[in-house]
C-alpha cells in the first residue's frame, strides 16, 4: 500500500452572512476530505480593507499577509462562494485583489478547487467561470472536474444545525476533494 | 432646432488610488460631455462596507442609500474602472452587490456606459465583459458601442496635472458620451 | 384600446438534429406568441458553408444572403440553441460569422431574445453569456429578462409528438415573447 | 545534461482563408519550437461537416476520426485562431463539437496552448477566454501563461512571403512553446 503524503487544504469563504449556505458547506469539508487530508478555514475576507494601491504603498495589511502566508503554506485552496449578480462576490474578489499584489503571489501554481451554492437551479455556475478567468491571471492550477455547483441549496442543508444533510451532495463534494488531492500530489 | 432635455449623468469610479488613471478619466468627463449633459461623481465605493446580508438585515448603510438614490435620480451611469486580475475590481463589485439589494434596484432599466483604462494593451477589456454579465442580472441598458478601453494609458495622461491629454482618446470618449445621451433620451 | 402594430419575429435554430429538444421549442413559439406577433423559422444553419473569407471574396452564398434579408426584414430574432461544450454550437456561430460580414449587418439594432434547453440543470446558461458577448459586437438589442434556460428538458417535451408539454415552461416562454414584443415596439 | 523525451505537438488552425494571419503564425511554429519538439498541422477544420447528432448516429465522419486520432497521439495541441465577433470562429468550434463526441475525447488531460492574432489591439483575447471555458468541459490542461495574443498583426508578418517577421513576437511564441513542452513533460 502506498504511503501518501499528508496534505493541508485551506478554504476561502466568499460569504459574510453567519448562516450562509456556503459557510455550511465550507464547514462540512473537513469531514468530507479523504484520509490524509486536513481542511482548515482561512481568515475572514471581512478583515481585509478595500484594495487601495495607496494603502498598499504603506505596507500590506496584516490580514492580507496572514492570508497570503496561509495559502502559500497550503497544498491546495478550496474557494466556497455564493454567486452575487451573476459573478464573484465583491468582498471575495477584493481579497483576491489584495493577495495578487503580494511579492510572491500565493496562488501561482497552487491547486485550486471551486465550490458554489445557490438557492436557484444554477448553483453559482456563472460566478465560477468568472473566477476561473481570474485564476488564469494568477496562474493557479484550477481543477477542471468535478465542478461543484450546488443548486436549490436550501433543501440540502439543515439551517438550524448548520449541517450539509444531502448525501449525494456530500458524496459529490467528497469526490472533488479526492480529485484535488490527486492534483496536489501530482504537484 | 430641437430643444433637447437636459441630462444628468453620474460616474461610478472603480479605483481608490488617489492618482488613479481611471480617476483622471472620470474627472475629465464633465468637459467631454455634449451640450446639455452634466456629469457628476457618485460617492466613493470606499465608503461602503463589505456586503453582508446580516448587516443588511439591520438596515442599509447610509452610503449605500445615498449612492442608490443618486443613481436612481440620474439619467445614466458611467462606470470607470481599472481591471484587476482579469475582472472587475472587488471593491467596485462590492458596491454593486449592495446596490443590487435595494428594494428598487437603481440600475433597472438605467442606461449605462462602461469605460476602463490600463497600462497594458487591452485597456481593461476582460473586466468589461464580466461587468456586462452583471448588468444583465441588474437589467440595465448597457450601451453596446463605442466601447471605451484605453490601453497604454500612462502615455495618454499627465499624471502631474491629472489631465487626460491624449486628444484621440478625448474625442473617442466624447463620442461615447454622445451615444449614451442618445440612449438616455430614447428612454 | 391600443391598436398595436403587427410584428414579425424569426427564429434562428442552433441544432441540426431532427428530433432536437431546441427544435421542439422553436416550433412551439408561434402558438406562444402574443396576439399580433407572428413567428417564422429562418432557413437552416446547415445550408451555410464554413465561413471562409476567400469564399466571401467570390460573393456571399445565397443562403447567407437569404438569411440576412429575412433577419433584416424581421422585427426581432429569437435564437433557440443547445449548449455544446459550455458554449454556442459551432454551426450556429458559423452562421453568425457569415451574417456579421454582410455589408449591412442585419443584427445591428435588432431586438434579440435567447432561449436554450439542455438535459442537465443549467439549461444552456453558459452558452447564453457567450452569445450575449457576440451580440455586443453585432450591436444587437438583446433582451435582458426573462432569461429562458430550460433545464431537464427531456421531461418537459413529448419526443414522439414533438410537443413542448410542460405548461410552466410554455408560460415562461410566452412571457419572454411578450417582453420581446414590447422591446420591438419601443424600437 | 538531461536527455529529454521527444515531443510531438499538433496545431489546430481556426481560419480557412489561404492568406490568414493565423495561418502564417501556425506555419511558423515548427521553427520556433524548442529542441526535441516537432510541430505538425492537423487536417483542416473545413473537412468536417456541421455537427449533427443524426449524422453522428450513422458513424463519425472520417475527417473527425482522423483528427481525433492525431490529437490523441500528440503530446500537446496548439490552437491558433482568429477572433470572430468577440468569440471563437464557428468552424473551429464545430470541429471541437465533433471531437468532443468521440468515445474517448482526445482532449481529456491533453496539454493545450492557445494563440490568436488580430488586426486590432486586443489580439483575439475575447475568443481565448471563451475557448478556455470550452476546455474546462473537455478537461484539457490549458497552459495559463504566457498568453499569446498578437495584436496589430498586419505589421508583424510579411503577407507576400507568408512569414512571421516580428522578432519579439517570434521570441514570445517560442517562450510559450517552451512552457507547453514543460507542461507536456510533466504529464
Amino acid at each position: 500500500m502506498e504511503n501518501l503524503r499528508t496534505l493541508r487544504f485551506v478554504t476561502l469563504l466568499g460569504s459574510l452572512r453567519s448562516g450562509s449556505f456556503n459557510g455550511i458547506i465550507a464547514r462540512a469539508l473537513p469531514a468530507l476530505a479523504p484520509e490524509g487530508v486536513s481542511v482548515e478555514a482561512l481568515g475572514s475576507i471581512a478583515d481585509l480593507p478595500h484594495y487601495d494601491a495607496d494603502l498598499q504603498a504603506e505596507g500590506f495589511p496584516p490580514a492580507v499577509l496572514a492570508m497570503g502566508k496561509a495559502i502559500a503554506e497550503a497544498d491546495a485552496v478550496i474557494v466556497v462562494m455564493p454567486e452575487y449578480n451573476y459573478s464573484v462576490p465583491g468582498a471575495l474578489k477584493n481579497a483576491i485583489d489584495w493577495l495578487s499584489r503580494l511579492p510572491e503571489t500565493p496562488f501561482s501554481g497552487k491547486p485550486v478547487a471551486i465550490q458554489s451554492a445557490s438557492p436557484g437551479m444554477l448553483g453559482g455556475a456563472r460566478a465560477q467561470y468568472h473566477l476561473r478567468q481570474v485564476f488564469v491571471f494568477l496562474n493557479a492550477q484550477v481543477l477542471n472536474k468535478p465542478e461543484v455547483m450546488v443548486g436549490q441549496v436550501a433543501g440540502k442543508v439543515d439551517e438550524k444545525t448548520g449541517e450539509l444533510t444531502d448525501q449525494s451532495t456530500r458524496d459529490f463534494i467528497a469526490g472533488q476533494l479526492k480529485a484535488l488531492a490527486e492534483l496536489a500530489r501530482k504537484g
